[in-house]
């Protein structure tokens, strides 16, 4: 009994959901759409990677339709990468690959040299990793405030709680 | 001393955190800003009360500098409200007030007419509201998603969290 | 008596001022951000300066926010400085770090190729210096009018007079 | 010989400032143009009088061409009148006359209706107001802080300081 309430209580709020569609309001959301409750998981994770780290990084999730779901900023962290984390976000789910693999066809000489003037501005440097769930992207995770290195590592331990 | 074992790791925290001037670094947040724990608090409390009136919400935060701090988009929540409730966050901090008290001195016939267009595009009417620590203004809150009165009603509960 | 009297007026006048909260009225500035007379001591060293070396400048100073505290444009200085200044000042504060330095990083084959496209444009050459007050960032000045030597010259006098 | 010394470094000054035409070099600025040191008299006028009211204010004067000549914030001034001021002199140079006199052709039904969308922003309340320098329109002044009554205030006695 008390394992069964829990899992009522679940299937409840499911059929309760913005997911649910109904005669009279259709469904506001892809069903298979990243889920706000991921999205807290990606960021928390992603926080409690930094952490470790311990430089101060802003750290922004996308859906699918690479609109923003979450950000966070931690205390200290470059007020210039509250954009640049969302556009690495949005560049990675934009293209569907991370930010870095972009940015090596961006270069001088390169075939898409030029392209981060486009969308408002893309990032072609590390720290946008998309997120994907059994074998779909549902969206991206961008992380800025340290060096590339660094903002790849916590955008890819925050990616990984997804899988 | 389980007492004062937790007392120690943050005083430890403290003082390694961003604020803490060093002779190599200075200090990159200002000491009385917001803090990202004041605004998880912030968002968590506009999120719980968001749940139980069952519309989806928009949730953004900004700190004294009116710089994204914190943003949560509740599944099924307008796409278009990502866009205003961090507006309404920048517009009760820069102007000092809340969005509503704004939007009565900006309608036709009255002294701010216009202003709207400026700043990029302000938010005239309710769902902003100050976060104010101890006497001083430390930030706002912007929520964006169902009528003004359920808006505000979030915006307010989360910014109750701070006080 | 004589000495007093001066102190007296100083206390009162803070006592008065923008910082000091009320049971009606909260405090409309962090008590330790730039104050516009530390921007003025700023701006009034970097035009002394700037006209000992005799090219016309453009001089902004941010807070600590990143926004626009004082601005003086000299007498035939370059009308596209007026934004550069700015943007200098605005990109040295988001990035905590001299323009020249994020510039270096910046550049073709460096890690941070390209950022220049973020934050409605960043300004990624010199010109653009922190202003620390001990131990703590609490805005940036920017210049722009003359050589990029020239004009981190006048930014690092201006700079100068906070510390 | 007391009152020819200062004459003299005058002109010599003049001789060599940025208005100063050669072979070598073309002057940078129209010589009946707003200097600094007007706009600087300007706004001290106007910061005289704003601490006598006791709102804080931002002050923005533009000159002939309506570019960003000089610029201040008072501590505690609100962050989204940066803007708004700069927009009122901006509007009140571009359409010669004080922003309220622009604002009363702006309202529904009248036959402005809608102008403040253009201009990336024009500002239709009061607190722009002309400088005139002997018959000449070589900039304007905008204000915002207060109410329109306080913002007018300070506008008009900075505006006063130049006639």
């Amino acid at each position: 009994m008390h394992r069964i309430l829990p899992l009522l209580m679940v299937l409840l709020l499911a059929a309760t959901s913005a997911f649910a569609a109904s005669a009279d309001k259709p469904a506001m959301q892809l069903a298979d759409d990243l889920t706000l409750a991921e999205a807290q998981s990606v960021v928390n994770a992603a926080l409690a990677f930094s952490a470790k780290q311990g430089v101060p990084m802003n750290i922004a999730v996308v859906d699918a339709g690479g609109n923003l779901k979450a950000f966070f900023r931690e205390d200290g962290a470059f007020l210039g990468s509250i954009d640049i984390s969302q556009k690495k976000a949005v560049t990675a789910r934009f293209f569907n690959m991370p930010t870095a693999k972009l940015g090596a066809a961006a270069q001088p000489g390169q075939e898409l040299y030029g392209i981060e003037v486009t969308n408002d501005g893309l990032i072609i440097f590390g720290g946008g990793e998309l997120l994907i769930r059994k074998g779909s992207i549902v969206g991206a995770i961008g992380v800025s405030g340290g060096s590339v290195k660094e903002d790849t590592a916590v955008a890819q331990a925050g990616a990984a709680a997804l899988k």
